[in-house]
């Protein structure tokens, strides 16, 4: 019954909805997750063609076919589960509404999330991308976090008959913080059939000085929506919340917005652990990986881990004060849709996301079974796929697409700063713009090695290369923001970077300077720090061992 | 015998190099081309073993191995060709020098000529690419433009025995000519066993004050080595020599640089038909396509089409000022080496070229065998390919990397020059970095998209995505270049980028102008232009028809 489409639905009032209701969880239970091409059924015993009959699931639209002669979608896939209605289903595959048999399985369509619409994924093109990663990885089978922009959701209708909204909170109120709040509450309120409107935002307490009086910045962001210290002159919307309590603002948020310096994660899950709602998702706007001489990990995953959630990542080619004016920016969200999320029939039967069922593993940026078990997000709820958090994030100023790749949009954010550091180098001794690309190309060909090298099970370098979080932000980074701007300045002023981080920084420290710091230990700590040239180079510049002007020979052929 | 090593023959003074020259002729006989695996032997009834005993090719080097044991080189790959010896050779597959057989092909290695070394090609890794282009294209065989990017040339240790050097010729002598005739010059000079010293440079003879005389410009050029006129205050090499007839210019070149605004491509190929080296071969400086309606045309090949010879490509993020000036830059060559002037045994009997055949076909950049029979390459000129013209091109200040794809180098450098004019209006409207990044992130993805759509025999994306004259140019195009400089100041002073053009630029054209009207004809003469949401807009900005407030909307979802 997931053949039924809402549209038709709506056409057919005289349907009772009840009737509905009944048919689709009769039809959503199978003992076993099976899919369709261009995955073998896992259930070596229930043949194709009965689950395919019975369940295919319609792809550019997340809800079931009504029609008289209830055809199989053309991208029929998968199929969902539950004990109940197993072996009747198996006997009479036919059961439902005389669905014909499909010849074949037929390729998938997805629909394309990026806003210019270009079709097919350029780095893909003639691959029907799955949709959802593979219940068991063998050799032969595709890495789980095959490359799924712009698909992992679909057309947005979703209908008013949720029992459950989506409550997002916002964890942070900087600068950055704040702005995606802003962001954020100005879509709930666009969206009542998805988001609850009120959008909570912890902040940390503080005393603010305001039109002459000291007072609490959350009584300040709640009474005059401003947040007079860390976005002055932004007017944000009513319904974002300044919460100080952390338990309270996160309390029952199925979509939890972290959104804070680095060095406080530690700290901040372990507030929040056991205090969340235990199928939360997440979104890390925390760029980034953490980087020791034994290991890298994800921002996003490490926050993930901590909460045992799934946590995907934000990043781009976006700076916080110009999205808070509503300057047009871009950006990207990787988000690899956990399996338990997709295909959850909700309570008014409506099909629930586009994957490929409840009972597969979730499987981290290293292509491992996660840990813990997630807690799938229940079925009251509208799906919360890319097709939802696209919805959450965008605003007309604010161009948002959907990758899988949490790899290239958590690397691509922090090591295109150790580029960033480089160029501004080569922009204060004073040389050109084609000098700088040259070394801002060299960046990416090291990251996209980097990313090869130690996440080969799932990177995808096609976000690097076309997305906002990939070149976009490379090129932003390298021209327009601080790592490149101090690094030029110290330069030019003839002191270490270390000294402008010093004095002109009050007390913020440069991203670049650490992650090279961090990178290069590892890199070294490996032997393998001459793989990665540019890398090093900037490790020893910062070190006052090597000069700027070295930068051209490194790109000489020996 | 192609599996004797020069480096052991230098070891090894005691064999007489008559003796060598006679087995390499005898060694560089059989019948027809075949290869290796990846590909099938194209002679069926000539067994793979047999022929890969006898004719292994030394991959990393171009030279043939000479050892006691005259194994086959691990990169053994192909063989050549010629009528006399073939049928003793195939009776007799070990006749030479006891090579054992080896017991399966072996995996192609090919040196990176990408000055940072890093390997595997990124959008390639774990493929072997292969070092030529197949003989006989099929379905289920690559397309013979397949990315060869740093694999059609060899460790270069030419020796100084090859009776005949290569002569360059460059013509034009404008800004960009004169810098590459610079830039060449120099090479020749530090590369005498390769290269005639001398460099010849047609200019086009007028008149010019110099220390208050008329002089002629050639004059100039020779006795000052200054070219006052178009490239002022820089010092030439002396033996960079200017030469108003270009018919004795490029008499006995075999290296041909063309350099000239391309208007006048049809006259001078018209003037050069007939008076260069059957064998000479190009290089176009000379960026882009020609569009009409009915077609799309590489300059290049339209330059190799009419003199009858092979023509490569050159672009990249340079500006010819700089490059004078000596100030770093990048470049990116494309050449895919006609298969005749691979494996060539030369008249000392060295190893020539890399690539497997004299007997095959030259293809176009649509996959189509060349009308033109190509005339090979003497064998007693030093291999003309990768390795020699990356020779000839780098110097300290230009590092180049070379790349078979001639699509992507030479659609990348016209079709930026629109997404320019978009960037230069987006910034002159006052928008952020991000914003014009976000623009040419777009405009990258329709290139792409465009390539792939007109050319997808043969275009390889990883051209735009990580060379020079892919995102490289774009960069320094958008930030530093005429189209965007001049579009912005349109936009900033409230005038068309036409009347700009006409009060600013003293009778040149912005090339991003022209570019665009022909291709936005060329895509709605096809019904396409809405694929090219960006190409489109600029044409209707130009056309005054679209404002450019509608930029961000092209990016939004609908």
């Amino acid at each position: 019954m997931r053949i039924l489409r809402l549209a038709d639905y709506k056409k057919s009032p005289n349907i009772p909805r009840l009737l509905l209701r009944t048919i689709f969880s009769a039809a959503c239970s199978i003992p076993k997750p099976c899919r369709l091409s261009p995955f073998p059924c896992s259930t070596p015993d229930l043949p194709h063609s009965s689950c395919r009959n019975i369940h295919s699931h319609s792809g550019p639209s997340r809800y079931p076919i009504l029609k008289a002669e209830a055809r199989p979608s053309p991208e029929a896939r998968t199929c969902r589960q539950s004990r109940a209605f197993s072996s009747h289903l198996l006997n009479n595959p036919d059961h439902h509404c005389g669905v014909a048999p499909s010849p074949r399985p037929t390729p998938l369509r997805c629909r394309n999330l990026d806003p210019l619409g270009l079709a097919p994924p350029l780095g893909y093109s003639n691959i029907a991308v799955p949709l959802a990663a593979p219940l068991t990885l063998n050799n032969k089978q595709q890495p789980s976090h095959r490359r799924t922009t712009h698909s992992q959701s679909a057309k947005m209708t979703v209908p008013d008959s949720f029992p459950h909204k989506h409550k997002v909170a916002v964890i942070g109120s900087g600068n950055w913080g704040t702005t995606v709040g802003k962001v954020i509450a100005e879509s709930t309120s666009e969206h009542p059939d998805v988001f609850e409107k009120d959008v909570q935002m912890w902040v940390y307490e503080e005393k603010v000085r305001v039109d002459g009086e000291t007072r609490n910045l959350t009584e300040v962001i709640n009474t005059k929506h401003q947040n007079t210290k860390y976005l002055e002159g932004i007017n944000l919307p009513t319904n974002l919340i300044a919460n100080p309590s952390i338990e309270d603002a996160v309390k029952d948020a199925t979509i939890l917005i972290f959104n804070f310096p680095h060095e406080f994660i530690n700290n901040i899950c372990r507030q929040l652990k056991g205090k969340i709602l235990p199928y939360a998702r997440g979104v890390s706007c925390i760029k980034g990986v953490t980087v020791t001489d034994d290991k890298i990990e994800l921002i996003c995953e490490f926050i993930g881990e901590q909460l045992e959630i799934y946590c995907g990542a934000l990043s781009g080619a976006n700076i916080a004060s110009e999205i808070a004016n509503e300057n047009w920016c871009e950006t990207t969200i990787a988000y690899n849709t956990p399996p338990c999320d997709r295909h959850v029939a909700n309570g008014n039967g409506q099909a629930n996301g586009n994957g490929n069922g409840a009972y597969e593993e979730h499987r981290d940026s290293r292509g491992q079974i996660v840990k813990t078990k997630l807690t799938p997000v229940p079925e009251d709820y509208p799906p919360l796929d890319h097709e939802v958090l696209h919805t959450l994030f965008s605003r007309p100023y604010f161009t948002v697409s959907m990758v899988s790749d949490v790899v290239g949009v958590s690397l691509g954010g922090a090591l295109k700063n150790i580029v960033a550091i480089a160029c501004g180098f080569v922009e204060g001794h004073g040389w050109n713009m084609t000098a700088k690309t040259a070394v801002m190309r060299r960046g990416m060909l090291e990251i996209i090695q980097f990313a090869r090298e130690f996440y080969p099970e799932t990177i995808q370098p096609a976000t690097l290369w076309e997305e906002s979080a990939g070149w976009g932000d490379m090129i932003v980074s390298c021209t327009a923001a601080r790592n490149w701007r101090y690094s030029k300045m110290a330069v030019e002023r003839g002191v270490s970077i270390q000294e402008i981080e010093r004095t002109e920084l009050n007390g913020q420290k440069l991203q670049g300077i650490s992650t090279s710091r961090e990178v290069s230990s590892f890199l070294r700590a490996r032997g393998i720090e001459d793989k990665y040239p540019l890398f090093k180079l900037v490790d020893g510049i910062l070190d006052g061992k090597v000069n700027v002007n070295d930068i051209p020979s490194l790109f000489r052929k020996n």
